[in-house]
């Protein structure tokens, strides 16, 4: 039996994650969670699994389920904040700690999960992106295991497995190309939300759809597995996969490559994490290749999308960069959502904010916090938001 | 410094089990191969490598070989016929058999191999497919790796690595379909034997392209794949992916497929075969996915090659059955060659030959060898060759 704490519980990752957990009571005991403002899916998930730990952000929504807890005599003991994402990231109770809380509130309560020994099963992409190099030497300092939850980033994992390291010549990162593929720019001037977050293969949460479609995302994945992995990014190549079913594949010094492929749902991702090394019986739709006919492979457009360019670059770079990088579309997304800003306006802007913060390669917490605040209210200051 | 000796040295595999050793001579020594009649290529091995025996089936070919290294004052100990083969193959200096010889003759030295504890690397089809029971079973007793030399049971092999053999769910064995894909029945009257030859893909010896038209060749591979990996019949499924890029694939059961593709080069799973489980620098091509556009997919027409259909049934019912397809096959094939038969006739000879022959399961060296010898008398008495 191993015991689960999830971050970000009510969002797309973490509603998955308890699906896998449903499917396999008798293996996982779900010890904890945390959400933010959404008060039904906390209630539901407290019904069903009562955990021993509710960590709520939102302050109005933490006092609402407190509330609920106390009336319905509940045995969830409900904690607020940061102070309650750190408790439940470190309880001594708890094997693995799934991070599938989106932005870099997650880095935190990522890094003392970590320091308290705590197996991370990834889905936090700020996590590595930002905060990469501590996060990484922290692991091995604790000897925790980070085991990726995307499913890029396992199929890269699934790809490793019973090979050394060593003798990895390149990283193959699969991209759908998102709804957008094989669009010039000027077919991209009056994109609405709505346009931008269907996305072709994957249910996902809105800001990674966007991600998607302007293929940040397959950057920020590139800057994140040249942690996971100690990869140089020049041995990490984007690969347009508009089928969506290899999900990235390992390239071998002898020539040889290995890909994973399967279904397009995260809940593989996820079980393969919690049940790591073992495999478990599917919980997804299996694969049938006398009807899948045909998997097609295209070279990225980086004029197009060039942010996928900024991402390489940002990552090249080091440092603070790809926070600057990360907080600038994090806003600028944001933006977008609320059609405050055009959709390419979103590039523009992670850009600008590159060239106006200096790099710094004193990584710390402090230093990646405070760049973040930094670049977000540049940003505000600058559009009048 | 492993030690390796060659059964079939001067063919295909053989031939490029040789280029692999010459671009690795500091990781491998040559000290003995075994050849029958191609005199040239036993002198240039003999010339370029010295090893210290030379084993020739061919008692003509054997002499001349003889008589060149007394003059040549060569140091190579000429050895002859089938004692000569179980020689080489149980040499206490040996690490590693490469058994690339054609043909049932491959099946007595490496039982002989494995008894005397050398890991082998597998070319030879025939020792699996009439002897998996007693090979595989005296490799277990005798703690031999079986390492898999061909692209397909390579691939399954690497994609195996790292993961639990009871966690898979089915084996995808991919093949190209042959040069005549999508024909029917009737395209199919007047093949020649230039027509049969010509493999899209891959360059490798006369029977063994003859077999691959008729896919009686992933039917061997069926029969190999269910004793190499413990696997159900009803678990191994034959996917034509005429781009020979994927070279198989694992399905385990969480639903995840692991796949293994590169170029179509035989030195690449000859290489990790002798280097497993390392991998060293390639020797091969490598894939541009930049240029591989699409990779296809498709069930293989089980009607106009049903010859896949008869392996299928010789290796469910197991026994001695595999022993008589493969026997009739193999003369089959030559006397097509020798255009003495007719293209189709090679597979009605050996579904006669299924259906005349009485299935046993008392398997043993000796049963093996003279039902071929039955299977063969028959057919050449039959049709008066």
């Amino acid at each position: 039996m191993k015991n689960i704490s999830i971050l970000g519980a009510t969002g797309s990752v973490g509603t998955q994650t308890l699906d896998v957990l449903k499917k396999e009571r008798e293996k996982f005991k779900l010890i904890a969670i945390s959400g933010n403002k959404n008060y039904e899916k906390l209630i539901a998930i407290i019904e069903d699994f009562n955990p021993k730990y509710v960590a709520v952000s939102d302050k109005s929504t933490y006092k609402k389920v407190k509330a609920y807890c106390v009336e319905q005599n509940k045995k969830s003991e409900v904690l607020e904040g940061m102070k309650g994402l750190i408790q439940i990231s470190t309880l001594n109770e708890v094997d693995i700690v799934v991070t599938s809380i989106v932005g870099m509130i997650g880095l935190i309560p990522t890094l003392e999960a970590i320091k308290a020994g705590k197996d991370i099963a990834l889905a936090n992409k700020e996590t590595l992106v930002t905060g990469g190099q501590l996060v990484m030497s922290e692991a091995k300092k604790n000897n925790v295991n980070i085991l990726p939850v995307d499913s890029e980033h396992s199929a890269i994992f699934q790809c490793l497995q019973g090979n050394d390291i060593n003798s990895i010549d390149k990283i193959l990162l699969t991209a759908s190309g998102g709804p957008f593929r094989g669009k010039k720019k000027e077919d991209l001037f009056n994109i609405k939300p709505e346009e931008a977050i269907k996305h072709p293969n994957w249910n996902m949460g809105r800001k990674i759809s966007i991600d998607s479609s302007t293929l940040i995302n397959k950057g920020l994945e590139v800057i994140e597995a040249h942690w996971l992995f100690n990869i140089d990014y020049k041995n990490i190549q984007v690969l347009i996969h508009p089928e969506s079913v290899i999900h990235s594949m390992v390239e071998y010094k002898d020539g040889s490559v290995i890909a994973q492929l399967s279904a397009a749902d995260m809940r593989l991702p996820i079980q393969y994490a919690l049940n790591y090394p073992s495999r478990e019986n599917n919980l997804i739709e299996k694969l049938d290749f006398y009807k899948i006919k045909s998997l097609t492979f295209k070279k990225p457009d980086f004029v197009t999308f060039r942010g996928l360019n900024l991402a390489y670059e940002a990552g090249k770079q080091g440092g603070i960069m790809p926070t600057i990088l990360n907080a600038a579309n994090e806003l600028a997304v944001e933006l977008f959502l609320q059609e405050k800003i055009s959709y390419l306006k979103i590039i523009d802007i992670i850009e600008e904010c590159m060239n106006k913060f200096e790099n710094t390669n004193q990584i710390n917490l402090h230093a990646i916090l405070e760049t973040e605040k930094d670049v977000k209210r540049f940003i505000k200051h600058k559009y009048n938001v």
